[in-house]
């Protein structure tokens, strides 16, 4: 690492010349197309503003915080110095989209005193990009300041216009929205979440606050993406838009007397991202935020290993069968058994057909949900004592699906419902954990689908924030790799937990059984909001698009097959489902191959296209391998894809195998039409493919 | 048991006949000199009223709740109808007072129905004792309700007149006040709580609201106790003072969104308890809220063994020794170590002395405080990771210690602070008993010193009273006793849970140290309050009266040493401390004498002479033993304590050895001063004995 220390601002101090008096009280970073300066006006307030190719995109933008009793970090400062650095270096992670991350920045620090009559002290820390900059604010050690509670944090993005946005309402308790495409003056977030009766607890007290990462477009041709990474021991960062001036200011989510953050010095906030390009698809490529987290803190990490799996999961959600046992907590014998309803899903032949499936095609693991006594009674109640998460129902004969799984060379992974109740959950950690090492689960899905206990916290507050933390470090003891749904949008925090493998956080597949579903554009969106801060867990290949749902006839997948297929590629995730049943890829084996093929780790990505709620077309070469595997998909309107192979190797001669959308193919009314072809091609082919409406296309490229 | 069905009211259903007609919808149950009356008035208002001796003691007082979604459940209800009942059986305790408790009372349950839209069931049990009578509501299973949150209980009490009562302010964190003796109308909980100065965390946000038990006395000489039993899965109750018209009102302590309970059907509420009687020595006597709580669940109770303890604790308190090892968390070494301070009192060496000290006098256990790292940064700033529960400081060695006092015969008695947060020791429930099963621990003192995480919940609230009773079972699994300090004040939960051998939550003697302490008057109060619910770990036995506190050399315990030797009789706790330094017992041998024959626990008890606020004199038979042990205190005012000893053996000839105040003795100019006699004594003798001003007196009496 190479630092530069620049003339250092000591206006504070006593040796100020003729020349420090004309000095502004400013500093300014710089890389490639990037611009940044920090500026602390008249009266003490500290400011940012950013350009991106000479275009400001953050106009002058005020810093800061309030603390608990009255004491107000957000202006009166004065500038004690700054200094400036480079960092240029690569890093390997464990698993990704890429074999080989740079991480490429120009750091200014700059030191700040808060003249008042306990002065304080507050660094604010920004790294310049070539595809943007983030920054975020550091408490040294210091005399005046030791523990301390924030009560709001101050920081704004004054934006230079009324940008056309992506956003999700900003709720404390989930992310499960369908994106509104909108000007930035028309953000209604009541609007939206009061229409939103599928999303179990919806918790939005700012009618104009919307969750990150809110993706934008300017009128000229900018895409703007802001976040935040490494989130460590503090809430979640929600903004909210002052829809006349198109300025967004932090909200913190609260915990239950309405604080913030509960902190002791040295203390470093997570980062404010902003990743700006005039290409859409550099804003899928930035690895900004993953470089902004802490390297792995799991020294041996052999044991974490992605995987697709298969699941007795999708026919709960279609109400083919049940989580529970019984019909209810009052269908029981006269000793007090609960009497089986004969539709509980996880019952051990259900289990072996899943297994028998996983083992035939190569599918590494499989999930089963409802396997464990409490399902009855489990939801909505917000009651603390659920789920013992080591109890099976009496049909789940768990040592005879161990030792089948094990035959069968499957890995059975554990589901650990909480209902919210994160208490109970973490009283017995030890004991969940402990039985998943002893059944040999490698991984668990965990589940948070209700108000959260601790009354009063949210799934987004500094508590849950600090929960999941914890889980996921409990779950390194054990050698356990984790798939958390319901928790916080994830912040990169993959790189630092690599057995952080997946979550949720965001409206899935499942959305498509028990609700209206999701709107042909979702799958487009999702890698410029939900995935920009790490993999999700959304579930696709589903193959019977139309007619699953046996109490809504009607209902339907607003996709095509083909478009199923792509998103295997398109919606990055190591731990990667095929959701649908096994008789149902066993209807369509030929389409079915392009999920048995499709790796679920990476040595290289390129986004061939990209538009935000349009369409995203993206080719990758899989671990270790030279085989290439393109995913493709279009939102309501069909369209050509137009993708030039010039990644392949220059030479090599390649066969791809092509699944796309038949010609009458349309995701409503011929969903589950496809075609496969094979092509001869090599890196000077250009391939033009048509999508359907709602359709997709998936390629694998294999050497001939 | 023998249950007498009485005519059932059947209001409520169509078989009314004229004679129904004739009947009121009330019912009355009655034992002894107690008679209570439930009547629901014309507005379907449930209301109850009580009379000793023919005498009332409660007026008509309403009953009732209030639920969450405005379900009021306090009117406009119906009788179904009554069961009545008698019980007359008798139990054997694990350990206690007496060694066989009678259980009589008459039990009338009226079946409520809430006429409302949905209408709601909700039965009250009321049992009448000789010594007075508790209710209960329950909630039973029913078509429309479930789960359920009680946003307010309505129980009134409304008394008979301004009476004398002995109150602490209704403090949703504390116990450890000084009681005030004043009337009804003089009740001002902010006034008390403003000058509570040396109490760490005060919640008291009704300025006329008092804990209970709170002790009351007529202007005709009745006393009257209010309290609670069996709390479990519920909140605190605290009484409102309506100082007007002398009623009061239930408040619940409120969790962090001000709820109070979340419930779900069946479920009981705990107890109320209003035990009466015109002798004070009644109120002492009376067994009725252990009656009221449910038999032990732990089936094999050998483990549980009471017993004495001395410990590395008053050094601490007095300012001798320090619990933590280094000054500061600042004061570390160039390697980051704590820099020993050499103050630091749980060290490997003095740990050895007070072990020897046990040994050689058969105390059995040893208390050390401050042996785990934590203890430079521990206090008052709501930080949930504080302790670890199994990391020693390095100069105290855990395997020496443990093989030590194995060789010498002495039990060592585990700490766990928590500083308040709860969910931190939940997760390292397990670890922390495994350690202590694993060291041989038999005991634990538990510490909530600090405002409570999860943050917005009390230590009085429905959370923590569940925290506390897991803690209880989970300790009952590890065979592990508990000394519970800064809990919500006990209900007679020891007889479910015998290994809750102790616990605090009252003014104990510490206070003598870190603040200006106890009036000569405390002793006498808190069997009539604090111990109506359940034995208090108090901390008696200084004998060095003076001049101990390095930092406030004027300061001073309020009684003579003769009345700390009484407070081993009078004070009844199953682990008992001997709180002094083994210096200031070695000055004194003599009269450490008694605090080495006193039991722990006994056969039988005589309650001699009482009056709250002025005296108290007790008698106990030593469990398993012919030996008895008297205990006498008084107030500020010295005092002639009269003991016919009727309660020997008749014929049999007993040696009397007294420990009591010398003719100069006096609490505040010659506290030291003690005098120790024998005597033969038989069944017919009167002792007068004469205690000083803020005096006492302890007698062993074995047979000759």
């Amino acid at each position: 690492m190479m630092i530069k220390k620049i003339a250092t601002f000591l206006l504070g101090l006593a040796i100020a010349t003729n020349l420090m008096a004309q000095q502004k009280n400013s500093a300014v970073a710089e890389l490639g197309n990037t611009k940044l300066e920090f500026i602390l006006d008249q009266n003490g307030v500290p400011q940012y503003a950013a350009w991106y190719k000479g275009k400001p995109i953050i106009k002058k933008s005020a810093m800061g915080f309030k603390l608990a009793d009255q004491v107000n970090l957000n202006s009166n400062f004065e500038l004690l110095g700054a200094d400036k650095s480079d960092k240029d270096e690569s890093w390997k992670p464990v698993w990704g989209e890429v074999s080989s991350i740079r991480n490429h920045y120009q750091e200014l620090k700059v030191h700040l005193k808060e003249k008042g009559k306990n002065p304080k002290l507050l660094d604010v820390v920004f790294r310049v990009f070539e595809d943007g900059f983030a920054f975020r604010y550091e408490f040294p050690k210091q005399p005046e300041l030791n523990y301390f509670i924030i009560t709001a944090e101050l920081t704004q993005f004054s934006l230079t216009g009324d940008h056309k946005s992506f956003w999700i309402p900003g709720d404390y308790d989930s992310n499960e929205y369908v994106y509104t495409t909108s000007a930035l003056s028309q953000v209604d977030a009541w609007k939206i979440q009061k229409a939103a009766t599928d999303i179990a607890v919806r918790t939005v007290p700012d009618q104009f606050a919307v969750q990150t990462p809110l993706m934008l477009k300017t009128a000229d041709g900018l895409y703007i993406n802001i976040h935040e990474a490494a989130l460590i021991n503090y809430p979640a960062m929600q903004l909210h838009v002052d829809r006349s001036s198109s300025s967004l200011s932090t909200n913190l989510v609260p915990d239950a007397l309405g604080n913030k953050a509960y902190l002791h010095v040295p203390f470093n906030t997570p980062w404010r991202t902003i990743i700006v390009s005039d290409k859409a698809s550099d804003i899928l490529n930035s690895k900004m935020i993953l470089n902004l987290n802490e390297p792995s803190v799991i020294k041996n990490t052999d044991w974490i290993k992605p995987m697709k799996f298969v699941g007795v999961w999708w026919e709960m959600q279609t109400g083919k069968s049940t989580w529970s046992y019984a019909e209810s907590m009052n269908s029981v014998d006269m000793d007090g058994n609960l009497i089986a309803s004969g539709k509980h899903g996880a019952n051990t032949k259900n289990v072996k057909k899943y297994i028998d499936f996983a083992s035939k095609n190569g599918i590494g693991g499989v999930l089963v949900e409802g396997w464990n006594t409490g399902w009855e009674d489990w939801f909505g109640n917000w009651k603390e004592e659920v789920f013992d998460f080591v109890t099976p129902y009496p049909d789940f004969d768990l040592k005879e699906i161990t030792a089948y799984a094990e035959s069968k060379g499957v890995k059975m992974i554990m589901h650990n419902e909480t209902s919210g109740s994160a208490t109970s959950y973490e009283r017995q950690l030890d004991t969940a954990f402990r039985f998943m090492n002893k059944f040999n689960y490698p991984a668990v899905k965990t589940g948070y689908v209700g108000k959260i206990i601790p009354r009063g916290e949210h799934h987004d507050g500094q508590w849950m924030v600090n929960h999941f933390n914890r889980v996921n470090q409990k779950a390194a003891d054990h050698k356990v790799m984790i798939d958390v749904h319901e928790a916080m949008r994830p912040t990169g925090l993959h790189r630092t937990y690599p057995n952080f493998i997946a979550s949720e956080a965001g409206r899935g597949n499942e959305y498509n059984a028990f609700s209206d579903g999701n709107a042909p554009e979702h799958e487009t969106i999702l890698p410029f909001t939900r995935l920009m801060g790490g993999p999700m867990d959304y579930t696709p290949g589903i193959f019977k698009l139309k007619g699953y749902a046996s109490y809504a006839p009607s209902r339907q997948v607003h996709t095509t097959l083909a478009k199923q297929l792509a998103l295997y590629v398109t919606l990055y995730s190591p731990l990667q489902m095929a959701a649908d049943y096994p008789e149902n890829y066993e209807a369509h084996m030929d389409a079915f191959q392009f999920i048995k093929d499709v790796p679920t780790d990476w040595d290289d990505t390129k986004i061939i296209e990209a538009e935000p709620g349009d369409y995203v077309t993206i080719a990758r070469k899989g671990k270790g391998t030279n085989n290439w595997f393109i995913g493709s998909i279009t939102d309501e309107n069909g369209r050509t894809a137009v993708i030039p192979l010039t990644f392949l190797e220059k030479g090599a001669k390649y066969i791809a195998t092509i699944y796309k959308d038949a010609d009458q193919a349309d995701w409503k009314n011929n969903p589950e039409a496809y075609k496969i072809e094979t092509l001869k091609v090599n890196a000077g082919t250009i391939l033009k493919l048509k999508l359907a409406n709602g359709g997709g296309l998936a390629i694998s490229i294999k050497k001939s």
